[in-house]
């Protein structure tokens, strides 16, 4: 019992701030477009389908902003997290490295989302906001939002993808054991949702259909917002507490990462571990690395292109730039549902092109691997998301054994797999595979962004 | 952000020792008997299917025993686990009552079962033990065991019963995600199993016939014991380190239970927080009161007899000095799946018998309504068996809201419901229902354990 197994924090010590890196970025991020006039989008054309504060924290440059006590309060319910040492894996894989994780499992939903649903929620509710809507894939996100409202009395749509909604019913009941309305997407309630099913009758859906039926409802309906739940600024600032968390505990360790790693989807978990100890490069000269991994079968960041895209696939958000494989992209149906995006956020895209941060990709078979492995080693099973982070340090130790190096290693374990547990099974039968995404097939796909901004 | 939400303890205090209530007891229980002589049984007659050490501790009389390193260094993977003071629920109830509750489901695997997994694998493994059997229902406590068989260096045959095994595929991949083999019972595998499938082809298994088959394996294989998760002694002396954790919480707190629940299956969740506290009223006087709560549909503490029975619906197990329904009772279907037990371990059978402890009993539909509550105000689904646990709870804080009273409540929310939602799922859907169990069903059960001892 010589390590310290896991660095609790007091609820006390939880940060009272969130951490905007748009202050310290070298080049600051380009700004998002209007889809129509091509012009910088400007805070009051978004505050139709956010909250002000919200779209506020979105266009801010301020390096730290306020947790509001409320929000605080609730992060209470499972904040702050443990920083783990992984002594388990650091023996099963022999390596003379140190491998920490931050532990966001512990959240009642499962993963890091509750960290943007509560101030989603909070800022929505003080503005007078009744009703909120919101899409979700996997359902991580969706249940996140439905603790966060029932908790700030705000009703909750959320429209569920279709094939998800069938087939994760398990999902859909979290989020009506918390008082949320969830919606089998496309539906009859909305326009763009009826188009749809009089178009394609019997269609699965899709989140890009999810994210315009919920918009729509909260662009025509009183009193009505929306919430996301990555790739904006403002989500990735709410999840800056994972990684203000972990330096303290890092501190109390006695330790300073040399690598930092997180899984990609959007950008959300990744950021949030990330970006406090990126601020130490900057303004201190620290020299470590960020290792954003993502599903090599939806290579975004290490295949994809710079450029302006829209956020969803039927082109309705404001132009970003951004990493993309182009926004009709259609990645495939890997395990990992909540890494099938086809873009990164601005700034995480923004740091990318500038090599302050790196990407690395992992194969679906390896992502499970490295997960089983993970769970066997430290018990936990993680969700098939955070597996591509767990692949991607494993990778790092084993680099630091043949160098014979104890190099620190820190990584995020945004989720837990225990409502994943289907997709284990199909990995043990055999019945995963690895997806191979062309060259052309990029190329066709970015090639059409040249005109849209 | 006045109230302190969770009460977290570093790794440094986790309790060194299990305590073991058997010392303080006014009235010893009495002996478990051999089923054939019916005399009282030796240690080296359980020797066979028990680990040496675990036997030791069943027949202990020795008031704390030593948790070894390597268990407390397991251990650490989730201990200590918070102490939660339940400021929403308050709030939802409008109860001058202060509720806290032990949050046992931040466990890898959902629930307390850990607790005694780890230890039950360790003292298999310095006896020099290769290989583990033993049975689940729900699953949760063969997770458990999976997990610590795998840290250990065992191997773990689990027999699960067949119709858990088609229903509740997730559990199954738990299991085998730890490396855990898991065998749907009856089987082919056991001579015990064979003739069953000739007998009844097509039965979907019992928790009878599961113990039937592991007990075999364990009975007729070299270098292999039986692990049982709830009713011995030994499993409820390792429970006891969430009581211990949670005095020291308490204290830290500033409060000190007037009333602590659990839910009841076997004991080992409700034994576990109770004890330590009801040593207390023993050595210092205190007067707290201590309430188990058990389904309506399975009364074994509420309406059953202190008689000596079975442990198992075979006839196999040594005979107990408990309250029970008797061994061929056949509780309904309810979705607590850990609570359908006919008996009740012969620790807190003797207390209830000498009105130390109390019990009640929740019904199935106020069981969900209670976790439901909970949920939206707390975050945390709980699982089915936890649920009445809450139900009690809220009658206690329901009460002292009438009095007018200031009352401390404390009890285990002994594991997250996010594997069970199929559970909520029917409850939603209005498809579950109470169960009524007849005075004449349970008298003409327990007539018939008379002729045993």
């Amino acid at each position: 019992m010589k390590v310290t197994k896991k660095i609790v924090l007091s609820e006390h010590d939880m940060p009272t701030q969130w951490y905007n890196i748009v202050a310290d970025m070298p080049t600051k991020p380009l700004p998002m477009l209007h889809p129509a006039t091509k012009q910088p989008i400007k805070p009051e054309e978004m505050e139709g389908l956010f909250a002000k504060a919200l779209v506020e924290q979105e266009f801010s440059q301020e390096r730290y902003i306020d947790i509001p006590d409320e929000v605080r309060d609730l992060y209470r319910i499972y904040r702050p997290t443990p920083l783990v040492r992984a002594s388990g894996l650091e023996k099963a894989l022999d390596t003379p490295a140190k491998i920490y994780f931050k532990n966001e499992s512990v959240s009642p939903v499962g993963s890091h989302k509750l960290n943007s649903a509560i101030p989603q929620a909070y800022f929505n509710k003080i503005q007078g906001i009744k009703h909120m809507t919101t899409e979700t894939g996997a359902g991580q996100w969706g249940s996140a939002l439905s603790i966060a409202c029932k908790h700030f009395g705000l009703d909750l749509k959320v429209y569920m993808v279709k094939i998800s909604y069938n087939q994760k019913p398990y999902r859909k009941s979290v989020m009506q054991t918390y008082g949320a309305q969830v919606i089998a997407s496309p539906s009859d309630t909305t326009e763009v949702g009826r188009r749809m099913l009089a178009e394609y009758p019997g269609t699965a859906g899709s989140l890009g259909m999810a994210i315009s039926e919920a918009v729509e409802v909260a662009m025509t309906q009183p009193d009505t917002r929306y919430g996301l739940g990555s790739v904006l600024n403002h989500v990735i600032l709410h999840q800056t507490i994972i990684g203000q968390e972990a330096k303290k505990q890092m501190e109390i360790a006695g330790d300073y990462p040399d690598v930092v790693i997180g899984c990609f989807g959007g950008g959300s978990n990744f950021c949030g571990i990330s970006f406090p100890f990126l601020r130490d490069n900057f303004v201190e000269g620290k020299k470590t690395r960020f290792i954003a991994a993502e599903p090599a079968s939806c290579p975004k960041l290490t295949r994809g292109k710079f450029e302006y895209d829209f956020g969803d696939s039927e082109g309705f958000t404001p132009l970003l730039p951004m990493f993309t494989l182009g926004h009709d992209f259609e990645p495939a149906s890997i395990h990992a549902g909540g890494l099938r995006y086809h873009g990164a956020g601005t700034i995480v895209s923004q740091l990318l092109k500038d090599n302050l941060i790196e990407a690395t990709d992992v194969n679906q078979l390896d992502s499970f691997k490295a997960g089983v492995l993970f769970a066997q080693a430290e018990g936990i099973i993680p969700a098939p998301e955070s597996t591509h982070a767990i692949a991607a340090a494993i990778r790092e130790a084993l680099k630091a054994k043949e160098e014979g190096s104890e190099k620190v290693i820190l990584f995020n374990l945004s989720g837990h797999g225990l409502i994943d547990m289907a997709s284990y099974d199909r990995y043990f039968a055999g019945e995963l595979q690895n997806y191979a995404v062309s060259d052309e097939e990029i190329a066709r796909n970015v090639a059409k962004l040249e005109k849209l901004a």
